[in-house]
């Protein structure tokens, strides 16, 4: 897979478990990782999954993916935009998130920067 | 100086140059650097500002910016979200936009990644 198919196929995978079973994430993540949600900052895929559960019901909807190559070659940047729904119902808040994939073999890796932000309030 | 004052620091100066002249930023940027503007991918620091300036006259405002260590460990990854005015009048539009920091020696970085994207339209 090239790393585009690869960018790819992680974002509709993310998006789809965090709206199913944000529990389910935990295996994309490992003891370095680091997610920066709305400024809170944590380390670690346990502590990561336990902050993504604590969203509570969630419902993405992408709208934008970009893709660049990193510095290292075998991690790649992803950067996505969209609207998300939280709580089950309400107004979808436009959202931004990047990701830094890593490589760690031949078609494996995790993510090892994780930040999230809702763009709303001009 | 600490990461974090590395990225506040490059922050300021980044927008502060682009609103005023972004010719200025030029010396940001490597011939490897690569922009991804509103899904425009750009290599090179030429070809950047030429985009850059292409927008014309713009006014940023920054909201959040989120810091985090990169995989390598002379890199930083920055996140930013804020509103941005173009062409001079009209309503600010929410941006988000990602910047790769990448060392060269000790306090010097350069532009290794930059997406930029539009917030709008739910």
């Amino acid at each position: 897979m090239s790393a585009e198919e690869v960018a790819n196929a992680f974002v509709q995978h993310f998006f789809q478990a965090f709206d199913a079973d944000a529990s389910s994430l935990a295996g994309l993540y490992s003891d370095t990782s680091m997610l920066t949600f709305e400024g809170t900052q944590i380390q670690g895929s346990a502590a990561i999954i336990e902050k993504l559960k604590s969203v509570g019901q969630v419902a993405h909807t992408v709208k934008t993916i970009d893709i660049q190559p990193s510095k290292d070659p075998s991690a790649i940047v992803i950067f996505v935009t969209g609207a998300v729904t939280i709580g089950g119902a309400g107004n979808p808040l436009h959202f931004c998130e990047f990701f830094h994939l890593v490589g760690t073999g031949p078609g494996q890796y995790y993510v090892h920067n994780d930040v999230f932000r809702l763009n709303y309030g001009l």
